[in-house]
């Protein structure tokens, strides 16, 4: 199981490739919620999520072979895959279910990656993934079940303790790659509460069940949080480091999107906008004097579906 | 005339009331640019725009008469007038002209000011707004032509430099707030260069002829960067320290907001675009090793428009 030194040596190897994302601090009573708040902009990141760094990652810290590398994503895993190949000179052939927004899919391409559309769902896109990589020899870049990949993601947190004080930190979940890796980062030292969407409980249920389970996914936040089953080396980490698991609908997380462009002039694609949904909804409540801080780890959305 | 010290005053003066907007630093290359660039997004300073500053610092170092306050604006002064009145209690009635776009006559209402639509061009709002003044009584807060003002503006460009480290800022000009304010924070150390569209350049014909002169307004940026001309203090400061005075056409500031939105995920209307355009198009070319800096001084648009 990986460590805080694990994931400042990967921040380290990537830091060249990846941008400092801004923080800022918020006045309790923002959003309307009774604590301050500190928002990580990690929408602002290479690619327009957060998946840049797991991506850059597991590139920079394995022998990529002349076939390139090959990743299945619901969007943002294979849009940080196919900017960090292209940065780094490799070939990209990127598998994506069916579901995957146009703007997606527009953005992989402009890449320079192959795109290949197949699947409803992200385990479909992954099984003809794992058949092409087979095929060609080429390295595939898992969207959240590596614990490279993920040890890269984890920089997000370190970073942000580095910009700002909090106790709290909201992470989103769809495979748990960014909360395994914030976890894994700083969760010794700050409490990690996970959120994800009623219709992507992958988390939330393998939790109850005491291991990953196969869960029915649906609603507004599917193509990004939509992975059918928690990883295995994320839960390991999740299930002895996440101290508390929440649920959010989906019109809690159209709230917070409109909030952060009302309030803020900050675009977040849902996923982005979970972590606040919790606070917004009250899914999670602080307690008094609690510093709570949220990722707005995606942007990926056409920006007018915000409001 | 103004300098450092008056806007460190304003600065201290309206900390508790604005936000310390993120900076986020870019590397060479970068939207095509030769050089680094450091970007202040301003454009999540509360009323959406770097007038929130010098709004409260108006109101903060006035008496406010139980009448309110008055402002005209093409839309983003007058939402900060009307954020900062409602924050500290005051009765607020902004006058805009018709071409004002409808989101921001919303925002105002949704800051419970009263909205009157008034003139073609934004003289004639003032007008109408100063004929209001004299019946009621309320405190005028000028949109730009006024120290107080002004001297509020600049502290974003105090703040900036607390931030992140540049020889050249590029600043859009309209009436003359931000600028005036900015080159009395810093333009003794920094290069400040003035950017205006072809269609509002205010700042430009003042500093060929001399003097402030009446300019006919169009295009993109009229409705936030249309001023019809320079105010006299802004003038006065600028004459002396603003060492280069560019202009860009309307498609490069258009490409400028596409890139934000492409490259960064950030969103800005046509003004709060226009310093990057003047990189992006070639009118300011950095020198080898110069640190460029830009605000992206204001997101009230409507968010699908900038794609």
């Amino acid at each position: 199981m990986i460590g805080p030194s694990d994931v400042e040596a990967a921040w380290r190897l990537i830091q060249p490739h990846v941008r400092r994302t801004p923080a800022i601090e918020l006045p309790a009573g923002m959003f309307g919620i009774s604590s301050t708040l500190a928002l990580k902009l990690e929408s602002l990141q290479v690619s327009g999520s957060f998946k840049g760094r797991g991506a850059f990652h597991k590139l920079l810290a394995s022998k990529v072979p002349a076939a390139g590398i090959i990743a299945a994503s619901g969007g943002n895993h294979g849009a940080a895959a196919a900017y960090a190949a292209r940065a780094l000179g490799h070939r990209a052939e990127i598998f994506v279910p069916t579901i995957a927004s146009p703007s997606k899919v527009a953005r992989l391409k402009s890449y320079g990656a192959v795109v290949h559309q197949i699947g409803a769902v992200y385990a479909e896109a992954r099984a003809a993934s794992e058949k092409r990589a087979a095929e060609t020899g080429a390295l595939t870049v898992p969207a959240y079940e590596d614990a490279v990949v993920f040890a890269g993601a984890g920089s997000v947190a370190l970073e942000f303790a580095e910009q700002t004080r909090f106790d709290t930190l909201l992470v989103a979940v769809g495979g748990g790659g960014l909360i395994a890796g914030c976890a894994a980062a700083i969760g010794e030292t700050v409490k990690i509460v996970a959120v994800e969407t009623e219709g992507t409980p992958t988390l939330h249920e393998a939790l109850r069940a005491g291991h990953p389970v196969e869960v029915k996914i649906s609603g507004i936040a599917a193509d990004a949080l939509g992975a059918s089953r928690i990883g295995v080396p994320n839960f390991e980490i999740a299930q002895k480091l996440v101290r508390d698991s929440v649920l959010v609908n989906d019109e809690a997380v159209r709230a917070a999107q409109r909030a952060l462009w009302e309030g803020l002039r900050v675009i977040a694609e849902p996923a982005g906008a979970t972590g606040l949904a919790a606070l917004m909804a009250g899914a999670y409540r602080p307690a008094v004097g609690e510093r709570v801080a949220t990722l707005v780890c995606g942007a990926n959305t056409e920006p007018g579906s915000v409001i």
